[in-house]
């Protein structure tokens, strides 16, 4: 309770009404020192099902879990980048949700929520796809697209946001006052979290570092400006960068930037000056771009995470940091905690199912009236 | 009330608390249509004093404001650039401050706090300058040597976060869910506000946007990095730009950047191209600086101050929301209110007063219990 920040008051309200849903249950009371005995409360892992889906422009994830957060199945689907027409997508992601559902013998009632992680701006309370730079998605209904074909609440939000809250649950934002979490995919992009609360900024598109600009007149990004962050460190940037110092190499592999990363990774294990080289020059952009979110940030916690840095992660943290010294100020550099994403499966999907299950507790009970959630 | 999300017993107290210690008055009570009369309350704009120094690297501006925030006297001294010795920049503001209280007859007893905004970074807790970049202070333990010398409750903080209060408490912050005060002087940075508080970070420091890169390896600032805003729309950047472009130029006065942007204003007043290049450089800069600001933060509102923005802002405003819309992404944009700063009399000043009255508020009663002050 104390480290809440809540009242007493509001948290046996809480408390209360989440074991009237069920979703905690008093497991066993303990003696409490010659008090009252207290009640030991637990998640009821079995009182409903949580599906939770990445959605990247490579490939939908998959995941069902019990209440505890234990994953029951998972499932992955790889996606050309052409294959992004809405319904298709929709498809892909209604097929995996039947066959998790049916590998587990799942009744579709017990599922509590589908929570969906879109790449992009969302409209997270009208359920829509704002807008999708790397698709050209342009307000797509995704919710209710999604909601008709697999007949269960959808809640939809994007994976800065989903990737903050699974880092605030279960990961590193664990008691974190200002935390900055990374995405580093084929997309680019910060989840901040201020004690202990995901900040959404007015539209919900705060976070949207990928396209700040660190080189005026630089690349072009598919979002159509130039210099953006996401020009240089997403992985087509990566590549970009690759095929500029040498445009014969044998890394890269056609059409495929999850397997040219991964060569790349491969190579960089085994010395090779090529992959050194695109390692220091992309850790000179992230060190630039980093070094901007700790100066307007201020944060205690930094998390470098999505599937480019889950490969790269470990050759590029040392360079990072040290290029990061040529920009952020000394002040806000010191209180910084650098960590790798250290989540075991999918932190997207995992941070999606928590969204659907703070989706589910908000439709079951009114809002909590405190000067944070009002 | 309703206004500011605080229950109504949070209310009451600290009601109470401010009728107790003679910062609220009841001034009548008036007939609330049938029920209990309702107590009308004031501030006692008679209870106390306070007052506002806002310290920049080239003057020294102090304001005495009643309770209420009516200005009392104001006064403001020069400096030279290099006049940036602690012990001097101290004794300047001590004669200053004598000056307002002999100016009014104002008794030392009845000053309730001084708020001092220092440039660049600052340990407010600890009352230590941490680092001014463009004076090479290192931790200047200032609120002492300040203190020592006024016999008066000393409060410092920057101009940032000044700026924000001042906006939250009497200008374009009233209401707003997400607010950043850029400032932009011979020094540049933001002030960002959520929910009514200012967002300081995790060591007082965020919002230092002023030293964020828009240019990677572009120009020397004056905190050892390159590329940062600062060096570019910085009053000295600012002028760098006008040499580069006219090193013959009849604008710039010699070692006084506060004549030659007075110069550059007039210039623009009256047409003059080179002045119009100069201005619509300055808002390319601008508009890159401040897209990835409303990218990361997604504020409602974006408010332009600083002494540069009050003798430029009109002509540039235009062009500096045209060039932002090369840099922030749609959405986001669309949720901005442009402003500038239209705050009376120095707003620097007026915020280190406000936070000077938090400060003797915070001195005589113990800290509202609430999420959002925990």
């Amino acid at each position: 309770m104390t480290a809440t920040g809540l009242s007493p008051a509001t948290v046996a309200t809480l408390t209360n009404e989440l074991l009237d849903v069920g979703v905690l249950v008093e497991s066993r009371f303990e003696d409490s020192g010659g008090g009252r005995p207290r009640a030991r409360l637990a998640v009821n892992p079995e009182r409903g099902r949580l599906i939770g889906v990445d959605i990247a422009e490579t490939y939908v994830h998959v995941e069902l879990f019990d209440l505890a957060f234990g994953v029951l199945d998972a499932r992955e689907r790889h996606l050309d980048r052409t294959d992004n027409d809405p319904a298709d997508v929709v498809a892909h992601i209604a097929a995996e949700v039947d066959a998790v559902l049916a590998a587990r013998a799942v009744p579709r009632g017990s599922v509590l929520g589908v929570g969906v992680s879109l790449p992009g701006q969302v409209d997270r309370p009208g359920g829509v796809s704002v807008y999708a730079p790397n698709w050209n998605w342009h307000d797509v209904p995704f919710r209710s697209l999604l909601g008709d074909r697999v007949d269960l609440p959808v809640y939809v939000d994007n994976p800065l946001r989903a990737s903050a809250v699974a880092e605030l649950w279960f990961g590193a934002g664990r008691g974190s006052a200002s935390l900055v979490v990374v995405t580093v995919g084929t997309g680019v992009g910060a989840g901040i979290a201020i004690d202990d609360a995901v900040y959404r900024g007015v539209t919900n598109s705060a976070g949207e570092w990928g396209h700040s600009c660190i080189v005026l007149d630089g690349r072009l990004c598919r979002c159509g400006s130039r210099g953006c962050v996401e020009a240089y460190v997403g992985a087509p940037g990566i590549i970009q960068t690759l095929r500029e110092l040498d445009a014969a190499s044998d890394i890269p592999r056609p059409d495929d930037e999850t397997a040219t990363i991964d060569a790349l990774a491969g190579a960089l294990a085994e010395g090779d000056p090529l992959a050194a080289k695109v390692a220091t020059d992309t850790s000179r952009y992230l060190g630039a771009a980093l070094g901007n979110l700790i100066n307007i940030v201020n944060p205690d916690t930094v998390v470098l995470g999505g599937w480019v840095m889950a490969r790269l992660g470990d050759h590029l943290l040392p360079k990072i940091r040290a290029a990061t010294t040529q920009h952020a100020l000394p002040q806000p550099l010191r209180a910084v905690h650098w960590r790798l994403c250290a989540l075991p499966h999918n932190p997207v999907s995992v941070g999606a199912a928590a969204l659907a299950l703070e989706g589910f507790l908000s439709s079951v009970r009114p809002p909590v009236h405190s000067a944070q959630s009002t």
